[in-house]
C-alpha cells in the first residue's frame, strides 16, 4: 500500500485507537437506559473484528492490466492486497459497518491504484476503459450513501481510483479569492495549506477530518458555516475532471449563461461522469472574529419561526442552528462532567429563570447561532439576531456552550461506532425543506420512526435539529438509535426507509447534504420526479455509453 | 392573433410609438459625431419599414395538424397568419433588427400557438412530437443570442409555443418568501402582482420591461440587484417542464444534494429540454429603502479594485457598479439638460474639487452603489461602502445620479435601434471572469474591438462597465458602436467576433447572463472545453432523440 496515503479503521470511523467513552458524561449511561433501554454497564461491548476472519473476495484483475497499471503509476502505487481493497470497499454508514464487522463482502474492486497527478489519472482511465473495466473513484472513503462498493453482481473487473496521494493546495489567487486545490486533499490538510497564508475554505461538514475536497464536489457536501460561505456547490468554482481520453476543464468563474451548467452536473455526480482531479474554491481571509453563541427557545415551533425571522431579515449570521426538545435533552444529560449544562436539572440559575417565564423544561430547544467576520460586524450581527431571538421569546445564555460544540463537532461518528459495538443503531437522515414545511415534515419523520420502532418492537429514540438556513428553507437533521433486535439491516431499513419516505412525502428532498448513492436512490424519484430521472438517466447513460464509471451510483443503470 | 397577448415592434424594440429621441441631450449629438462620425443633423433616419415589403416564407405546417392545434387550445389561440409568424421569427439582437429590416426571413415558423394553461402545453407538444415537428418555446421575444430563430434548413413543421396567456402568480408561501409563477409572465405583469400584496422578485435584468419569467431561466438571466438578490439560478428554485408525455417537476428545495442537479440543466436550456411552464422563484418584502448612490473613483484601476475590496468586505450592498473612464464621458456627454451631469465639463463645483486632487478629469470612473433593506441597514451599508470608496481614493456625489439612472436603465434598447435607423451599430457584449483577470480582459477587448475598426476601416467606439459583483469576480459589459460602410452584418461579425475571441482568449466566459443560442455557441468550446460540450451534447441527444426541442441551439447539433 502507498505508504504516504492514510486510510481509516477498515472496521470503522476514524483513527485507530481513537473512540467514543461515555465515563466523562455521567448522564449518558442513564440516558440511554431510559430511552432505547440499553444498559451500558452490562452490555458487552463487541471486540474489534479481526481481519484475519474475513472472507476477501479474490482480485479477478488480470495479471497484465496490474501490471499496465504499475507502469503508469509504479510498482509502489498499485495494490491487489486484501486490506487495501477491502478499505476501498466500503464507505462508512451504519449499513457498510454491520456488513464489514459481518463478514459480508460479496464483492471488492480488484485492483487499487493510487496515481501521483492528473496525466496518471489520465492514463489510469484510458487504461482501464480500453480494458473494459469499471472506476470507481476514492477520496477519504467517508461516504454514507453507498456510492462506493462495487455492485456485487459486477463480472468486469473493478479500480477502486484513489485521490489521496493528490492532495495540494496548487495555487492561491489573492486578488479573486480563488484557491485550486487537487482533489485528493482532506478537510484538515487542506485548510492547514490555506491557513498558513491566512485563508479559509470555510466549509467544515462532519466529516471534515476524514473528506475531501473531491468528495465534497462529487456528492455535494454541505458545511456548518454554510450561511456564510455557501455548499460546496456555491464554493467550488472551477473544476477539472479526467474523462476517456481527455480533460473535462471548466474555468473558475464567478457566473456563467453558457447554457445548461456543466459544472453543476459534476457536482452530486459520485464518479460517475469521470473523476475529478481538481477543484478551485472560494477562499476567505481567516476573520478576526469567529464565535458562537447559544440561545434557548421556549418552543421548537418558535426556535423554527425565530431562524425563519433571521433568513429573512437583513442580518447575516455565519451558522444557524436550534435542536429540538429531543436533541435539547440529549445535549444536556450528555454534557461533560463540569461543562455547564451537567447541573441543568439541579435548581441552577438557568431553570430557575426558565421556569419563572413559564417555560416548560421538557419543552425547551438549544441554539447555537454564529457571527464571522471583523469585530464590529460580528457584533453588529449579534444585536441584529439578539433582537430577533428576544421577539420570538428566546434568550441568549452566551458563548460557552457554543465552544463546547465548536470542540467536538467532529466527534459524532465515534458515538455511532461506540453504540454498534454495543449493539444498537445510531445514525442519521437528513433533508431540506420551504420554512412553510419544516414542522410538518418534522412531525410526519416523528411519526414515521415511531411507527417503525412498533414495527421492530423496540423502544427507539429520535432527535433533530435544524442548520443551514437559506432564504426559502432550511435542512432539518435527524440522529435516530434503537437496540437491534434479531436482524439488524433489515431493522434498520425499517426506520431508515420510513423516515426516508417521510421525507418525499412531505415536500422535503432525499438528501440537503449526504448524496445519493445507493442509499437514497430508490426516492429519488420522488423526489425529482419520474421525468428528472429520465433526464438524469439520459445524461449517464449517453455520457458514460460503456458504463465504466461508478456505474448504479445515482440512479439505478 | 390571441388579442390579449402584447408582442413588441415586429421590426424592433418595445412597444409601438416609443422610441429614443435626444433633443432634450445636447450633448449627444456632438458626442456622437465625435466619436463615431456620424453627423446626427445630417444623416437620414431610415423610415419605419413596412410590413407589406416582406418576403414570409409560407406556412408549410398540414392543415390536419393546425386544426390539431385548434381542436387544443380554441381557433383564436393558433394562428398561420404571416404578421404573427414574423413577430415569433426572431428575437431582438442587432442582428435580428438588420435581417428583418433588410427583407431577410430564410425561415418563419410554421404555426404559432398560444396555449392557456399547462395542459393544454403538454397536448401541443405531444401532437407536435407525434407529428414529428418541431418546437419553439416563445416568452417576450426579448432574446439577444439568437436562441429562437428556426433554422432554414429545417423541413420538418416548427411550431413557435407562445407563452404569453400563462402569465399570473399563482401562488405566494409567505412563510418561505416563494412565489409559484406561470411561465410566460413579463417582468413589469409578474412584479405588480407580487408588489400588491408588499412582496418582490428582486430580478431586473435590461430587458424587464418584455421579458419573462420562463425565459429568465431558459436564459440564466441576471438582474441589476444580483448582489442582493442573486442571478436567476438562485432565485429560480421550483420548476415545471412539459416534455414528450410527462412534466418535469422539480418542487422548490432551499437546496439538495440528489445528484447532478436538474435544475441546473433546465437552467439556460433555451428550450432544448422541454417547456417551462412554471418557475416557483423567491421572493421578498419590498424593502423599507431602496437608494443608489453615485461614486466617482480618480481611475477604473481604482474603480474596480475598490468593487473587489466591498466584495471582500462584510458590506452587502445590493449593487455595485462602476463604468470605465468611456462609457463615463458618454454618460455626462448624454445627460439630460438640467441633470447634474450636463454642466459637468464648466468649471462647475465637482470638477474644481477633482482637479484639486490631482484627478485627470479624462479618467475618471462614475459608480453606482445600491443599498436595500431597512433604512438602518442601508445606512450602515453605506457607511460600510463610503469608507471602502475613500480607501481606494474615490468620492460620493450623492443620491441625484442614481435616481437618473434608476429612472433609465430600461431604456437602452430604444437607442441602439435608434442607431440603427440612422445606419449604424451600437450593441452590447458581456462576460465574468476572476477579479484577478477583470484588466487583462478589458484591455484585451479594447485592443480587438480597436482592431476591428481598423480592419473595416471604420472610427469605432467601445465603453464598458463592471456590474454584478460576486466573491470571486464580477461581470464587465461592453457597448459598442460604429457606423455602417457597405455590409452591415459582416462588419457587425467583425466587431463581434474580437470581442468574443478576447473574452474566451482570456480566462472569462462567453457570457454571464445573455445565454448562448446560436450568436455565443461558436465560443462555447473554448468556454467549457470540448470534453464539456460533448456532455452537453449527450445530454440534448439523449434528453430529446428526436431533436423536437428547438434545435441547434447552445450546440449545433
Amino acid at each position: 500500500m502507498t505508504d504516504t496515503v492514510k486510510h481509516m479503521k477498515w472496521w470503522g470511523w476514524g483513527n485507530d485507537g481513537v473512540g467514543f467513552h461515555h465515563e466523562d458524561k455521567p448522564g449518558f449511561a442513564p440516558f440511554v437506559a431510559e430511552k432505547v433501554g440499553l444498559d451500558l454497564h452490562t452490555a458487552e461491548r463487541a471486540v474489534e473484528p479481526s481481519f484475519d476472519d474475513l472472507d476477501v473476495p479474490a482480485s479477478t484483475a488480470p495479471e497484465a492490466f496490474v501490471s499496465a497499471l504499475a507502469g503508469i503509476v509504479g510498482d509502489d502505487h498499485v495494490s491487489v492486497d486484501d486490506l487495501v481493497r477491502v478499505i476501498h470497499t466500503y464507505g462508512k454508514s451504519l449499513r457498510d459497518l454491520v456488513r464489514i464487522r459481518g463478514n459480508q463482502i460479496l464483492r471488492s474492486p480488484d485492483v487499487v491504484v493510487y496515481p501521483a497527478d492528473e496525466a496518471e489519472v489520465q492514463q489510469v482511465v484510458d487504461a482501464a476503459v480500453a480494458a473494459d473495466a469499471v472506476i470507481i473513484p476514492f477520496g477519504g472513503g467517508s461516504n454514507i450513501a453507498g456510492s462506493l462498493e462495487p455492485m456485487p453482481a459486477e463480472t468486469r473487473t473493478v479500480v477502486s481510483l484513489d485521490l489521496g496521494r493528490m492532495r495540494a493546495v496548487v495555487d492561491i489567487d489573492t486578488d479573486s479569492g480563488l484557491a485550486r486545490i487537487q482533489a485528493g486533499a482532506q478537510g484538515p490538510d487542506l485548510e492547514a495549506q490555506l491557513n498558513s497564508t491566512g485563508w479559509t475554505i470555510g466549509h467544515f461538514p462532519d466529516s471534515f477530518t476524514h473528506s475531501t475536497v473531491g468528495g465534497w464536489v462529487a456528492t455535494r457536501s454541505t458545511g456548518m458555516q454554510s450561511d456564510k460561505y455557501g455548499d460546496i456547490a456555491d464554493i467550488a468554482r472551477g473544476l477539472r475532471v479526467v474523462r476517456p481520453g481527455d480533460v473535462l476543464v471548466l474555468r473558475p468563474l464567478p457566473s456563467t449563461s453558457s447554457g445548461p451548467s456543466v459544472r453543476e452536473m459534476i457536482l452530486g455526480s459520485e464518479g460517475r461522469l469521470g473523476v475529478i482531479t481538481e477543484v478551485t474554491v472560494q477562499v476567505h481571509r481567516v476573520p478576526e472574529k469567529r464565535n458562537i453563541f447559544a440561545y434557548f427557545f421556549p418552543t421548537w415551533e418558535a426556535g423554527i419561526t425565530a431562524m425563519q425571522a433571521i433568513s429573512e431579515s437583513d442580518a447575516s449570521p455565519s451558522i444557524t442552528r436550534v435542536s429540538d426538545a429531543h436533541e435539547t435533552g440529549f445535549t444536556m444529560a450528555t454534557s461533560k462532567t463540569r461543562s455547564g449544562f451537567s447541573k441543568f436539572t439541579a435548581e441552577t440559575a438557568l431553570p430557575r429563570i426558565m421556569k419563572a417565564k413559564g417555560w416548560d423544561l421538557d419543552k425547551i430547544c438549544l441554539s447555537f447561532i454564529g457571527y464571522e467576520g471583523s469585530t464590529a460586524h460580528a457584533k453588529h450581527q449579534k444585536k441584529l439576531v439578539d433582537a430577533i431571538v428576544k421577539k420570538h421569546g428566546g434568550m441568549g445564555v452566551g458563548e460557552g456552550p457554543g465552544l463546547l460544540y465548536d470542540q467536538k463537532k467532529f466527534d459524532t461518528p465515534y458515538l455511532r461506532d461506540f453504540l454498534l459495538d454495543m449493539g444498537a443503531a445510531g445514525d442519521v437522515s437528513e433533508t431540506a425543506a420551504p420554512w412553510s414545511k419544516l414542522l410538518q415534515v418534522h412531525d410526519a419523520v416523528y411519526a414515521a420512526a415511531d411507527k417503525a420502532y412498533a414495527e421492530i418492537g423496540v423502544t427507539g429514540w429520535i432527535m433533530s435539529h435544524l442548520s443551514h438556513s437559506y432564504h426559502s428553507g432550511a435542512c432539518l437533521y435527524f440522529t435516530f438509535a434503537f437496540v437491534f433486535q434479531d436482524d439488524p439491516l433489515s431493522e434498520y431499513d425499517t426506520v431508515k426507509n420510513a423516515i426516508q419516505q417521510a421525507f418525499v412525502d412531505n415536500d422535503a428532498t432525499i438528501s440537503h447534504h449526504h448524496g445519493v448513492g445507493r442509499e437514497h436512490a430508490p426516492w429519488l424519484e420522488e423526489d425529482i420526479s419520474s421525468e428528472g430521472v429520465k433526464v438524469l438517466t439520459a445524461l449517464f447513460e449517453s455520457a458514460d455509453p460503456g458504463a465504466h464509471f461508478n456505474p448504479d451510483k445515482v440512479v439505478a443503470d
